[in-house]
């Protein structure tokens, strides 16, 4: 790769989500040298993923050109490429597009869908952790509907218009209420020929509360609104197959369904090259020091998702969403100018902003330290939160004046099948 | 097809372009039942798909879902269907979801690329004509300067730079331009370690003018334009061949590039079934009479540009544009009501409402019946126009919020490689 060393340390971050973006702009006027790899050129707004998946919001909004992140800044250089394998001995990554030398090298590949091995699930389940594959989803369910319009099997009907979704967690719930609402102020409008109170939006999850990593408040509160938006929410229900047709659980609950997307389990993105076989943590997450420092490698760190932070406190590391890696992004930042300059490190130390998620127009869910509230003031809240960490004045105003289209029309006018996903149909046809 | 029959005629209209959504809706609230067939569910703006190509706007602020159009209103059915042939003896259509019997049956299948039968063409030049095809450019065109970036080979870097549109119509222009507006604003804070001066874009033009459709000071006025922001203007050259490296044209000379957009040509898209082999006319359109009945076939009709409407003023029929379609549209909505209430059929009549053309900030082209004029004003008029024709009221605050941000910031934020297109750049390297 054909970027021209410069008197300063080079330090290589692999990834521009949260993490990565975070530490770029630390480094932005140090005196270093910031190449920054990711194998997409934009960097991607995950929570509101579901969104473009509901057709609520275009996949442009919700995403910023890396380019652009660090406008303008000296020392700075963008390479769109796929990390193979770091080659810690030589200090050397093989990318896609050739190998980089390194001084500091910063993984923040953050997560990918965990399907805990289960090929047929991974085969047939739609995960949506990235653009493509949110499209992918709208794509999916919109032509479920086309499809249902087209058949007179009422069985088959059914399944096309039933909703499978894996995981209470706030991606599962988020998507669950959006579904909901679909049904229920688009559906009847846009196919007024087809029987769209048939439609179910079944959301499972295996532990015995959604939202498991909120209050019980929250947990609850989340359940009663879910419920009120006709959304069948199944508790203690484990999801073992899916052949793109039926889904099978560990007792023998099936739904016959045309969609069942995976937002059950999330694993580290990690990287080809290290040896830390005996230090992979929960979920394929790299153990790191206080420091973000890989245990074994001095001069390689890692943030964000893909880190796991073990301490007394948290045994499983931080939780994987953007604020553990915005502030591990910013503290790695002023440690490795620490480091360059030969000054102590400071420990990383997270402060909880607490956490949050959305079930549907004037229905969220807020864990504060000292407050959980629930309802119309938490989703003002949640949506203004999740304007202010959008990145881009341009995508805000995007993003703003869709929702208050949205909310006024009570419309998502994003349900285009731009990208058409193949569905074999052929085995409903039995 | 399930479309349960009423007591009132079925009229069958295949394509939601201008021309399809201008007679739906004059059909919907008549004693007629309206099927609306296209292969996409969402209309295309197409006029504006040259700022989707260039990163100014997101496809979905373009496109609008063909459901939303006639919502509400009873007998109109939207079916996602490829039209695959027409029966006239039978009064069927044979569907990719099956088959469908009409009682008339309206042509509105637009117009689609014309490469005149050279398949090389086809193969390595890029077509602007759909979505689909705008974002695989789009995608090229980032993807070459990510590609630039790796070469030292300065041949290759330029070839990788270097962008040859073919045809100086409406589109080749606009698309000149924003390309040249990219490399001037966007270009060089992008990419600091690339040389984007090197930068070139091409317009190539058969004959003597660009815009030739145009009055000769809008043709005059838009080369300054264009020669202002850096284009090559090339005219009188005709482009043979392009083998994804050289493009090559009837004399010696030859371009080295890896961009070739192929905007010189269009044709109908016509369906098959129709006896009208001695009827096609210039460009492989369907010759309608006066009232926009395929010559030939009582029942069947076509509008917009796969009719061709030859009059004595007119030869060549109507532009391939979007007025002659809405204003065929919506006086053939008129027409079929009277044909059923068996009353005489009035003759088109188009009212030429002039045309314009943008090639950048603060500079278009305008020609009215009784006036032409270039420069700002032309540039507001022709924003206006767009915005005014755009469907969707949300469509219409997003791109205004787009074109704003864009003006004042000198940007382009849509840039991401969402779909990425894989071009073959080995070819590069002998």
């Amino acid at each position: 790769m054909n970027i021209p060393r410069s008197s300063f340390p080079r330090i290589v971050i692999i990834g521009g989500g949260f993490g990565g973006i975070a530490l770029a702009q630390r480094l932005s006027r140090k005196e270093v040298q910031v190449v920054l790899l990711d194998k997409n050129n934009y960097h991607c707004f995950q929570p509101l993923l579901y969104q473009v998946s509901t057709g609520g919001l275009e996949p442009d909004s919700i995403a910023y050109p890396l380019r652009k992140v660090l406008i303008g800044y000296d020392n700075f250089f963008f390479r769109l490429a796929e990390v193979l394998e770091i080659e810690p001995e030589n200090k050397l990554l093989n990318t896609s597009i050739g190998t980089l030398s390194y001084d500091y090298l910063v993984v923040a590949t953050g997560s990918e869908t965990n399907f805990y091995g289960n090929t047929e699930l991974e085969q047939n389940g739609m995960a949506m952790k990235t653009i493509p594959q949110s499209l992918n989803l709208r794509s999916l369910i919109l032509e479920n509907f086309e499809q249902a319009l087209l058949t007179d099997d009422y069985h088959e009907r059914d399944a096309l218009m039933n909703f499978v979704i894996v995981g209470g967690g706030p991606t599962g719930v988020e998507l669950a209420g959006a579904l909901a609402e679909i049904k229920k102020g688009i559906l009847p409008k846009d196919y007024p020929d087809l029987d769209t109170r048939r439609a179910t939006i079944n959301l499972i999850q295996s532990g015995d509360r959604i939202l498991n990593a909120m209050s019980g408040q929250a947990s609850k509160k989340a359940e009663d609104f879910l419920e009120k938006l006709g959304v069948q929410v199944w508790k203690g229900v484990r999801v073992t197959g899916y052949d793109g047709k039926t889904v099978t659980t560990r007792t023998d609950l099936t739904f016959e369904s045309a969609t069942l997307v995976w937002a059950a389990g999330v694993k580290g993105a990690t990287v080809a090259g290290l040896d830390v076989k005996e230090l992979l943590t929960t979920g394929s997450r790299l153990a790191v020091n206080e420091f973000n420092q890989v245990v074994g490698y001095p001069e390689i760190f890692a943030i964000g998702d893909v880190a796991c932070m073990q301490t007394d406190e948290r045994p499983n590391g931080h939780p994987m969403m953007a604020q553990p890696a915005i502030q591990q992004g910013r503290q790695l930042g002023e440690n490795l100018v620490r480091l360059i300059e030969k000054k102590p490190l400071k420990p990383f130390d997270y402060t909880d902003k607490g956490s949050m998620a959305t079930v549907g127009r004037n229905k969220a869910v807020c864990d504060l330290e000292h407050l959980k509230f629930q309802g119309v003031f938490a989703w003002f809240v949640w949506m203004f939160v999740h304007l202010f960490f959008l990145i881009g004045f341009r995508n805000r105003v995007v993003v703003f004046v869709n929702w208050v289209y949205n909310y006024i029309k009570f419309d998502r006018e994003a349900r285009l099948i731009i990208r058409p996903y193949k569905r074999d149909y052929s085995q409903f046809k039995d």
